[in-house]
């Protein structure tokens, strides 16, 4: 039998992390780290050092190459193909370190709930017959780190809030009825589209760390902004992971 | 100059707090506690505990009356109201246990960005002429202490998320081009009115606390007996907080 704890651990700040996720970490037998390749060596090196600093006993921390995602092609489908291609290498890493079975633990930026794969990649392994007793410690999403660097609400008062991805904002536009969004995975600016709006923008990057950038006010004049500082931003760091917040209509 | 403090303090179970928090907690001056009535005394107890059990300098903690909201008339004015009078009575407790100035600090349920008044009534008192340093320190959410007790992800695969009130539910129904919901705030059960389709329901209440209770399945078939368990929850325990996710459509 193989316990598997997925632990949220936030966006990058090391004081994201919870109390109960400290004590999950100590109470694996194995955790196992992601690389990511060379540029993105330093969110390795990030999970790393929180090893270093909580724990304290003697666990054993095992990096492994995830895959890499086809670009190629139907998104979807490219998806689906690197979570089968992340759930056989998770596959062997647990036959290679706990061949009897045991406590594994993953680490996870932000929370296991919010667009991250983990639990999916984890339903593959019990599909295939893999018994797993599953724990998940949530994590502070970029979200909250988002709201909080910024000193914001995610909702007005009383009012709903919607999350989605880039990609679902270029193809589908403002959501009707929708009067404040928050937007992940956007690698381009999904938010150009909407410059000629009146809405606002709160965002962020490397929420947490010690080079976040934060940008805000009407878009209009904040998009241009964060539109130039981003592919820099990309170059000097190796990577940028951000997320932003939208509200139309009076402040 | 005042230094005021939001800080999250997830959702009553005290390993939720972050390193962060407790850091926050330890650098306050005073930390104010709401006394919210007898029915809600054993969340004060919660917060008096948390206090205890990672305050590790002598830091004062002082409890006061929050008002009540009228329960009575238009909503939004009944709320804005109340923020008002719960501004005057920090206003009221600074000038008591803080004079001078220095550094206070709040504890939030959850996060102090979501469905939260702390940072409605802070403008309030900036508003009002009182400077304030402000900080927001992140905290784990209902949604995902929810989420992580069900061990579900928050959103279908490169799907959007709307988060939303149990009222706006009831007034507005499913909104469209929606397949997750989460519905907070809802003192009724406004799912009732979705029970004729195809949605699935993960419900929490005391997520993270000793009682917490977990329902989930076919509306349909998990509605009703939310329906009826809510109201014993609240008669046992003098509130009940609870949370929860709607999915419609195939599993």
């Amino acid at each position: 039998m193989m316990e598997l704890s997925l632990i949220g651990i936030g966006t990058g700040n090391p004081d994201h992390l919870t109390l109960q996720a400290i004590r999950a970490m100590n109470d694996a037998d194995v955790i196992l780290l992601p690389r990511k390749g060379e540029a993105k060596s330093d969110l390795l090196d990030l999970r790393r050092g929180i090893c270093d600093a909580v724990l304290t006993r003697p666990v054993r921390v095992v990096e492994f190459d995830l895959p890499t995602r086809d670009a190629q092609g139907d998104y979807l489908g490219a998806v689906n193909a690197w979570h089968d291609a992340i759930a056989d290498v998770w596959r062997e890493q647990i036959a290679l370190h706990l061949p009897e079975g045991g406590r594994l633990a993953l680490l996870v930026w932000g929370d296991p709930s919010l667009y991250d794969s983990t639990l999916r990649i984890t339903e593959r392994l019990q599909r295939g017959g893999l018994e797993i007793d599953l724990r998940v410690v949530p994590g502070i999403t970029s979200i909250q780190a988002l709201t909080a660097a910024h000193r914001i609400p995610l909702n007005r008062l009383a009012r709903p809030v919607t999350i989605m991805t880039g990609r679902l904002l270029r193809d589908h536009g403002w959501p009707e009825n929708a009067d404040t969004m928050v937007v992940m995975l956007d690698p381009a600016c999904a938010f150009e589209e909407l410059a000629d709006q009146d809405i606002r923008i709160w965002w962020g990057a490397y929420l947490g760390m010690p080079n976040e950038a934060l940008v805000s006010g009407p878009l209009a004049e904040a998009g241009p902004v964060i539109a130039q500082l981003k592919p820099r931003l990309r170059r000097e760091n190796g990577w940028v992971m951000d997320v932003y917040l939208l509200r139309r209509g009076p402040a």
